[in-house]
């Protein structure tokens, strides 16, 4: 396998500067070799790419792929921990997966793969992570997804 | 106190293969350290042993000792983290656990206990641990609990 | 700026002794320079000062004032943790906030800026955190909101 920006470039992705949190919270906290990285949105080129509530307004495919934007936000977010190297990359250890959903929806697994093959595709090896996927009452902004992660960076 | 086998043993417990996920993600990632255990389901001999919602369908002690079998199915990945020797854990550092429940149900501390129970009759003083205890919409195959966890070894 | 302790005496804030849960888990895990504080509620003298459900029974003052009583909980357990000298704070790393709402409730991250604002008001650059901030069904004893925490110490 090449270098990770060479394989973002064959999926024909461009990661985003990603969007800076307007609060007393940040985009991640890198502390002792590990990146937090704050729940990220459906957020494409400034505008949320899908919204609403799985089981009810939004298909399993419309949900994947809102959480595969989840996880393009998610490596940005690291791109610009590492100083734009994203060779800095160890591992990504940990995605927690929240989805918008019915009482009576219980395919989030489904909805959480389109972030895991994500990683899986982009990193390779290093995109193997552990992960929780539940389904949450409601989310930010109405999004169907938000998911949040740690990664291992040299 | 003897052997964490040893308990297990006097408990009953007989820990499981954990079940290998079928996609980007593992039963477990090792950092540092630090094991991170996916969510968990109340999987027994390869079937779920609970399924509903709390405050609906689902007992308080059916879903504390769903919590239970969730818990076993985390010492199972620990174990195989720890390449079957248990004595190579040195804490529970943090159960989250989520429970599928109606919006007027507020027990669920009650269900996580069937896990957190499980953790210090198992290991003792090392199973003592931080947790998050929350009421979520729906969970992935209708399962009323999933816990995630995060173990200290050596 | 100076220490922690004067700041949140201009601020008004005593910090309580934090609750003792009385299970199998414990307020807070320290493990390698990290606490690991357990979920903490809106507990004000031993009595919760908000109840309810976001979008139904609580305003978005009411939960953002509920959050920053969890934020002042989650601050008592970390004195704790360091022996009762606030300037072994390193860094905030990250909070994890769980927002009881109605389905078509979407403010969430208003509810948990109470948390975050009260974190960078008391502990400066040390307290810009990463997060995550979720709607989720219900929660322990009828709170509209639960929020985690990862410090980081000396």
């Amino acid at each position: 396998m090449g270098s990770i920006v060479d394989q973002l470039t064959q999926m024909g992705v461009e990661l985003p500067e990603p969007p800076v949190p307007v609060a007393s919270y940040v985009g991640f906290v890198e502390h002792n070799g590990l990146v937090y990285v704050s729940g990220q949105l459906p957020m494409v080129a400034g505008a949320l790419s899908h919204t609403g509530i799985l089981g009810q307004d939004v298909s399993i495919e419309e949900g994947a792929a809102a959480a595969r934007n989840c996880a393009i936000n998610i490596l940005a977010q690291v791109n610009v921990a590492c100083g734009g190297d994203l060779e800095r990359i160890q591992r990504c250890v940990r995605l927690g997966g929240f989805v918008a959903s019915t009482p009576d929806f219980t395919d989030h697994p489904k909805i959480i793969n389109g972030a895991s093959d994500f990683m899986g595709e982009a990193l390779g090896d290093k995109g193997v992570h552990a992960r929780a996927a539940v389904g949450v009452a409601a989310l930010p902004l109405n999004v169907p997804v938000e998911i949040e992660a740690i990664f291992a960076t040299s």
